[in-house]
């Protein structure tokens, strides 16, 4: 593995992305939203799909001179138009605007469309929780999933994050509602390896643990089977319905318009009150922990895994595949 | 079974909650919503735990005289206690302000604490969806489930309820995010039957699909596991800290404080775009229909069940078991 710096990785990154045509700012956010992701241990949604990604802005799936463009709304809600492009940009000045608006008038939200792919949605959560604001948002996807009791890839596995701001650190959960991911399943194939869990059916309709049974039927399962594949088709009719965009049954498997909604709270309260209500959080989850420790138990809280990897990343360094960091390295050229 | 109609159901309901010592509206649209989740095939939250409501009102966990006193907010978000009164009516008036600021303000959210059990959440999705507004709203619940990894009972199952208007019905998802509830475990350990999935954990700590295992060590299986678990502990966070209420873990098992939110969206849409929208949504949902049925499959929809036990019971009357009637009308006496 290549062993780099987050200051290192990012500076490549914005080179690269400077040399596609973004202004220095653009290319510097965006650069350190993929040098994030590949710290906190998510590079399928960082380095990893950086090469797809430049190569997506090549072939005019990303246009990237688009910014967002104001639809239409009121106060408290807000539709905006990504216009096809950089989707980390995108969500990121979107839930920008949402912690604005909430700022504002308590709470707000943006539904944004025509967007594309966002990348790892912790980013938007994490964003907002550490600088104070309560965030839901989610994004529709492509079609990738069968709804319950179908063999039809028609709903999506649509990942939601919910994050909230805490000392020391915030608690964010980023979920999608498939119960594997594709790159998940074809991580363990290379291996020879199967799922901890049933993940999807195999050509007999049966659930399996078999990722290449799974892979060939392309039938992933929902979270909670019947529940999750409910889940999905809410979470796409919201965020099309409320941005005016695209559900998941219109968008190619390119997704270069996908929808999305981010809702932030503020909620009106002074600066003794917000400390006040952080500390109600924390003291529920010390609670939860300390119930858990005394039957010699470790209570899972949303975000450890991610806080585990980034101090690790942050320690060690990050390590980056030597194939993808060559065709990064090749992208400069 | 005893066979009646949602009209007599309804008087009959009301006229307790008189002699309980409610006003006529309120007895009235109290009766209502037991009557609704009864004929809508959830009795469970219907008949079926009228008399446990009643005798929660006898002995003072619920405070029938109680109403919900706004004790925050700002714009488009509000907090509200329901001093311990009576959850059904506190969350329907909940979400009606909800709906109210979302009129006002785009969208609204009420965040309420110190209420009572709201019976099925559902009730009030559909309430907000068939007045053209689409919701999101959930509740914390007493600590009934362990978080994935652990056999500790620290965090709820916390049902979340997403509705979307649309014609002919709008579309209404209402899950707790336990993969069963213990209603339907109870059920099927009486009916000697096995669950259809696993649903939690034996002694041994393996997954089990014996509904008497499950209620045994009380180990409900989180919807998708670890990530059921998330969802589970950040629908909680969010709901005590937004409305400054309990947290599952410290709300006792009868359930006289738990905190609920409920998200409403206007847009600020005309009327005529306000039907575009709605247009899109069916569009959609008969692209997915469409695409599922050139399969020979059916698509199921968030709500269908619903839906078709409730016209059942339009066609055919409501049942009630005989038990729980003679129960009921004990209370009139």
């Amino acid at each position: 593995m290549i062993r780099t710096t987050f200051d290192q990785l990012t500076a490549l990154l914005a080179t690269i992305l400077q040399k596609e045509g973004l202004d220095h700012l653009r290319a510097i956010t965006c650069a350190t939203i993929f040098a994030e992701n590949t710290r906190d241990g998510v590079a399928s949604h960082g380095v990893n799909r950086f090469v797809r990604f430049i190569n997506q802005m090549r072939n005019g799936v990303i246009d990237i001179q688009a910014k967002p463009v104001l639809t239409g709304g009121f106060e408290a809600f807000e539709q905006w138009d990504g216009g096809h492009g950089i989707g980390p940009l995108n969500a990121l000045a979107a839930v920008e605007r949402a912690m604005e608006l909430a700022k504002k008038h308590g709470m707000g939200a943006v539904a944004l469309r025509n967007t594309t792919h966002w990348m790892r949605g912790a980013t938007y959560g994490w964003h907002a929780a550490s600088k104070g604001y309560p965030c839901i948002c989610w994004t529709n996807t492509t079609a990738n999933m069968p709804p319950w009791g179908t063999t039809t890839n028609v709903i999506g596995n649509n990942p939601i994050v919910l994050a909230i701001p805490a000392q020391p650190h915030p608690f964010v959960l980023d979920m999608a509602v498939s119960q594997f991911s594709y790159g998940k399943l074809e991580t363990l194939r290379r291996n020879g390896e199967q799922l901890p869990y049933v993940g999807g059916f195999d050509k007999a309709g049966n659930l399996t643990t078999d990722p290449t049974e799974i892979l060939a039927t392309k039938r992933m399962l929902p979270v909670g089977m019947w529940k999750g594949s409910g889940l999905s088709i809410m979470l796409d009719l919201f965020a099309s319905m409320l941005s005016g965009g695209s559900p998941t049954v219109s968008i190619p498997a390119s997704e270069p318009n996908v929808s999305q909604l981010f809702i932030a709270f503020h909620a009106g309260l002074d600066t003794q009150e917000r400390q006040a209500r952080k500390e109600m959080v924390e003291s529920a989850v010390r609670m939860m922990q300390d119930l858990c420790s005394e039957a010699g138990e470790h209570f899972p809280f949303p975000g450890e895994g991610t806080l585990r990897r980034r101090n690790q990343s942050d320690e060690d360094g990050i390590f980056v595949h030597p194939e993808v960091y060559q065709e990064i390295l090749a992208l400069k050229i």
